[in-house]
């Protein structure tokens, strides 16, 4: 069976869908800037679970989804509209309003305006579709396709967190308790807005993608879409500091290897120095190379082939 | 329990939402041109049934209800995205393969460019959400809240063959026999793309609004967003003529009045012969009053009250 990305992959050749595939499309809008927007649908029971959150982060999480794929074309969003298909109960419970409290909060701190979407009636799961738009300089957005051989790869933040919150999910911890980190990860991501907008306005990214499915994958993403190699380093990878307090040293490097959900930015750049970026926390996990489509990574002195294994739907 | 138009309405009130509660929303894109966007969400045994459409029709539909919208703001769609989550079933039918193709056909048809979207897996409805985009002039988005006592009320093509279609459909019609023309109005809607932005260009309506709740609803928010009233004849309704070959003379009326989906364009205008503009099919069908939210019509000679009656998810 074909998966997700190879039925996209096919339906763009079919269709001749060039704007199609990057974390946002890219549309002309004046002298001056271009337009950004994206799509992200969320589905219970697949994409999240209502006895593992409350509605305020669904709300906030809704957001931060959409936000984080126009920070990582280097975009300042500007405006989201949100479709819901809600089941009775919750319309009765209530829900719709809890979720957009928690929606708004995050929407007021990047001042993202709510202008539209649409509500029905669902017999099954609560299913959200999460739609921002911004605006990048004309020509100014980062694509997945920029990388060039002897570039920098660079991740944000820390990797692993938001899939070791789901494991601890899994475990039985529940949002009603004092919650470890790494759950809070999970529930209420954080989308690096500024950063992203910052390397897109300063030029200093040649590709960028936000690590939704999970650093191995969007990795290849990267590569595959620029025609490039990575080469990555294991002692490198900023893996979540708080994940050694629940798992072993193997799994924290599976989770931050394969683990969906961090929301940090993954980019390249001609630049070897960029970890030195005021203000953001930036790691250089390895550098691009010329072998197309191949990525390895490098660990105890060995280099062996990664393979993306980080989240499909199909 | 509060209607969804409530529930928008508080939500609007609340959150300061300016730019929500019309077909689109409206932002400035450059000197010349504003931008339009909307998002529909369609759920399946609840917006529409598998057993009751080809993957080919939904697609289409799905587009044409954003088309439809953007026609209702005057403005000229360009692009699009689907967001879709399906059942694992469908997907390995190869179903959105078929679906796309509809979804492609009308958007060749109107040169509307598929830019996006996002796919989930969902064990539930398949739930579609469809968003598009346009451009209308500067300042020339025609708004639901424009209409002015005086106003002369028209509506495009015929009413109530969707909704007789409907009806057809649950009397046990399915897409496979050669179909009454009133299902096709059903499962394969025609946005009035041409005649919104005909209208939208030369200025010709003061407010507009797509029939896709039902007439007798759809006035009704025209009339509250413009804090007017109507006065409608009933015998000048533009009854789809299909429907008289299957229901009687006061069905096909509740049909017209009530029913939802026939997606035409329901205007206001200063000017009061516009039945003549060359091209389109454009009804008449009664005058914009003073009496803030009261909608009436009149009916072999008598004057009563027009309750709105269309579709409600909630």
């Amino acid at each position: 069976m074909q998966s997700e990305f190879e039925f996209i992959s096919r339906l763009k050749e079919k269709f001749g869908l060039g704007r199609v595939g990057d974390d946002c499309a890219v549309l002309p809008s004046n002298a001056e800037t271009d337009l950004v927007v994206t799509a992200d649908v969320l589905v219970e029971n697949v994409d999240f679970r209502l006895d593992w959150t409350l509605p305020e982060w669904l709300g906030h999480k809704a957001l931060a989804v959409s936000l984080s794929d126009v920070a990582a074309m280097g975009a300042e969003p500007l405006w989201a509209m949100i479709s819901i298909a809600i089941p009775p109960n919750l319309w009765d419970e209530g829900f719709l309003e809890r979720f957009y409290n928690g929606w708004s909060g995050l929407a007021t701190e990047f001042g993202v305006e709510l202008i539209g979407g649409d509500i029905s009636r669902i017999d099954g799961p609560l299913v959200i579709d999460s739609i921002a738009g911004g605006s990048v300089g004309r020509g100014k957005a980062v694509l997945r396709s920029g990388a060039r051989p002897g570039d920098s790869i660079y991740v944000s933040g820390s990797l692993g967190g938001a899939a070791g919150g789901l494991k601890l999910l899994e475990d039985g911890h529940r949002p009603t308790e004092d919650l470890p980190l790494p759950v809070t990860r999970q529930l209420q991501p954080q989308p690096q807005v500024a950063l992203g907008k910052s390397l897109g306005q300063q030029r200093l990214a040649t590709a960028m993608i936000d690590i939704s499915d999970g650093f191995s994958s969007d990795i290849a993403h990267l590569c595959e879409a620029g025609g490039v190699g990575a080469q990555v380093s294991a002692a490198a990878l900023p893996i979540d500091s708080d994940l050694s307090r629940y798992f072993a040293p193997d799994e924290c490097l599976e989770l931050a290897l394969n683990g969906g959900e961090d929301f940090e930015l993954l980019f390249t750049s001609g630049k070897h120095d960029l970890e030195a970026l005021p203000g953001h926390r930036i790691t250089r996990v390895g550098q691009i190379t010329s072998t197309t489509g191949h990525v390895e990574i490098v660990r105890d002195g060995h280099t062996v082939p990664l393979e993306p294994r980080g989240y499909q739907h199909f």
